[in-house]
């Protein structure tokens, strides 16, 4: 059976036709608007139509970021798109026919499904996935099930404190692991060092036009991968971050396998290596159990889709 | 069909025949010498022999410190005990038939299934165990299922990093949680006080004899609830750290409900509503989520028989 | 002999007329551009001919922001005007006669003089006066001596590193003192509270006009003294990062006296109550030595005119 | 004038005739029995005598562990002698004649002193000396002036917080700077990573004699001296912690120079090197500033002997 998978963000609605063995094979745009609620539900209606014109589908999942209602039916809440406790799922099925299943994940939850059925994670049964974006976003699964939590809240890995007392996160709270573990610390750290050590960072100034502020995370990378000393080190300092508060989180749930995806997972060895330093240095117990391996993510910015199609499979 | 729970410590092994709704029919004790492997099976074995000559019992469950195998027969590291990838189920079934269904668990783990199936969270579906003793242990239930982890030493709680750079642990890394919201972080920081602060520890010093080596944690628990405001605060300080640290945890499982067990949690709302403050404080997107409930455990010291019988049901 | 001392800060210049016991016998302002630093220079020189027109004057300190030169004659760099390496002593003695004796100083520095001299820490021979403000500034006195630095940078209090990994700070680094022992401090601290807890916030929302970004420091000072539970509580949370981050100084110079000023101080014992908590809890060897007392300033706005003059006189 | 320099320990007393210029021109040895006060004065007494039967001497200058009272004749405290409020100068004068100019100091800030006035630092005006030993200790010279403090303790440099909530100290705190920066903190780090990574320790075990309990910390320099990678980590973690420590220092005192000292200093370049960069890194209004030289010791073992006759003298 084929399932539709979209992935729902605040600028645009990706939706896609995934066979049961997770290949993507047809996929749709729509742009959004994120002022109008009722706009987006239309989109999502439209783009599944248009699919369903060419395939026979049996059920879809609609990944949405924010936090999702355990009913798996209702969006509670999603800073980027005007939906408070936004009923999607009827929303979708009136218009599309109540025969189908359909179901809503986070979008997080479903991009990690997709890592764990299809992608890095396929021959492990308990995995954390860190996605170092603008934030830090993640999934976990535990023994083969998805971890949502009581309240469909779970897997907010990026809020996990590491520093008390330490930088100021937008949610009100300080010393959030994103704070140094994502995109937007690595650029405000580069953007720092610029700043007060300007002979170390000429290429950095070079590739942001001069100017600190228009840095950004792939110049870092770019940097980093020509050699240049000050890149590699901030990518280390970011992977040590990674690493670090990972070990947390495998001291909780010990999983067999951490994949790390997101932007900057591109950077390969030159991120991953300092990941996995920093995990091993930081295990509890290390030499009496085994460590968890840390790879790169895989399935790329299809993701999504694929997640949500096969978890609205089964 | 009856089941026999076995809780094996570093001094003593307990064992009791526990009913399927998790009432203790009966129990019996032997002592453990901790230098003598083979003694702590034979110590099992006749427990167990002598609580089956009154009782007809279908399975039985180990519960043993340390870490236990995936496999759930082997312990494969315990600090206390001179095991080392020891086949504890073959050991004991060999002795007493393989008939029976025998499992070993951690014993943690079988305290904490003991509060879910039939303590404090018997009604939640999601529960984060802690433990506040010498060290901080704890036993993770996700959507009804122990969580284990991929290699059998998940929920090893008390080694979370809170604080980068912080208290050395006996694990030879700093910044353990269990080094701020453990008895002993409650005795040591309150023995600190004693010296640095005489004037204020006058109902300490007595109940320690004049001597701040010999206080215990059940000595700040008493002056707290006479009323001392040191032993107020200094519960309260602890109360803080386990809250908070409790909301790290919150943001990566969401689970319904936190109990709080152990020792000192006999201090009541004096620590738990410090822990339920600091909690609040922490957790991420408060207000847009439920919030966990906190609450004391209710099963003492029989948890981890009654837990691993009913695990050793099923 | 009087003497003149002139504030230069970034929007205004304030002059006076000071006599040797630093009573202040007349002023005057001129307001400053701080696009134009000749028009700065025009000002002080104006400013300081209309109170000779009628004193007769000995000495001029010019008190101004940023480094002083150890020459005491140049502004070395400072973030609010236009100078670099500008020689200002020069550039009034030109202009008012070479016969006078002119010294420019650092305008923290000449402020804490004048509590040294005349204000809190008259009885005193060693001092640490913290200015509380936008940012955490402060002045230091060793046995009678204003210490200036090797090269007139010292008592940049505000970024000594109190939490590694801490809040950013406007200047490059993380976990500046001032990030957690100021004005803005507080604000942001409260401003977080007002979204995460709007059900404590009541009081503060209000005076704030509904709008957190609308919050001021003295809407704080006001909710505490009138008793508000959350304004009181972010004064101690203030008030003990001072006292705590006083106590490594005290480790350092062990000073008599620690005097707190800047608008938050106009709090009194709702913030100094704390800062001796802080400091006391926190300070090194307590019982074996005697403890600073910690008091509020006394010289107010005029400090830095009646410091500058003390120090141009001897 | 010649003049008699004591270095007072808890286990021997070291007395030296030392010149105008610094020179040590004889000198004598005692053992101490630290359980009985009386007997470590008439050591002192009776070593000057020896030294005074061949020198003529005008001064003596007596350096001993702890609080010293601003009397310069009084010991308050000390850890390791059973001197309490002691007075030291009038039982030394009444053996020795009340004609000679007799002072008490801390025994670091004479060794202090002597690297001032003829080591390392005898050309600079200020000046933090940092001895890195069992703990961290120090000497601050502003403007040419030892600082003592108002009560005689100042210069307790070990005892900064540099980390809220870190490493418990031996005075009852957290996170004091000597438990990152001292030769304590690098063995136990050291034997933190011997037992949780035997295979990056080799070197170290085999000079600890295969237990990391008999690691010392000679044995850390010398395989860094060899080239052993961990070993020069460690001791490059130390450096950074010294240096990152000291840039909070220089944001108070602006001192020229930063003197190291203490067995680790050794390590030469190995040490000094990461301090300089962790000094660099952390250092406030860096571009703006000059920065401080960071420089090894040069007295040696006769530093306090050296710094107390020359504090005698004047």
């Amino acid at each position: 059976m084929h399932a539709i998978g979209v992935d729902i963000g605040g600028t645009k609605i990706a939706a896609g036709v995934v066979s049961a063995d997770g290949e993507l094979l047809a996929s749709t745009r729509r742009p959004t608007d994120p002022t109008d609620a009722a706009s987006v539900d239309a989109g999502v209606v439209d783009a599944c139509r248009e699919l369903m014109g060419s395939y026979e589908v049996g059920a879809i999942g609609l990944a949405a970021p924010g936090f999702i209602g355990t009913d798996r039916a209702t969006v509670r809440f999603t800073p980027n798109l005007p939906w408070r406790d936004h009923p999607l799922r009827d929303n979708v099925a009136r218009e599309l026919g109540e025969g189908l299943r359909i179901v809503v994940e986070n979008d997080a939850n479903a991009a990690g499904w997709a890592e764990f059925r299809f992608g890095a994670a396929r021959d492990a049964d308990d995995m954390l996935l860190l996605t170092i974006g603008t934030g830090l976003g993640g999934a976990v699964v535990v023994d083969g099930h998805l971890v949502r939590g009581a309240w469909g809240v779970a897997a907010e890995v990026g809020h996990m404190r590491v520093v008390p007392g330490g930088h100021y996160c937008g949610c009100g709270h300080e010393g959030c692991w994103e704070q140094y573990a994502s995109g937007s610390a690595l650029v405000r750290e580069a953007q720092a060092h610029m700043v007060t050590f300007p002979e170390r960072s000429e290429r950095l100034l070079e590739l942001a036009g001069g100017r600190p502020k228009k840095l950004k995370g792939q110049h870092v990378t770019q940097a980093a991968q020509e050699g240049d000393p000050l890149a590699v080190e901030l990518l280390a300092t970011l992977g040590r971050w990674i690493g670090e508060g990972s070990a947390s989180v495998a001291a909780l749930l010990d999983p067999a396998l951490i994949v790390v995806g997101g932007g900057v997972a591109e950077a390969g060895d030159l991120l991953l290596g300092p990941v996995r330093q920093g995990f091993t240095e930081q295990l509890s117990a290390r030499g009496h159990r085994p460590e968890a391996r840390i790879v790169a993510a895989e399935m790329g910015n299809d993701a999504g889709m694929v997640g949500a199609a096969e978890l609205a499979r089964h």
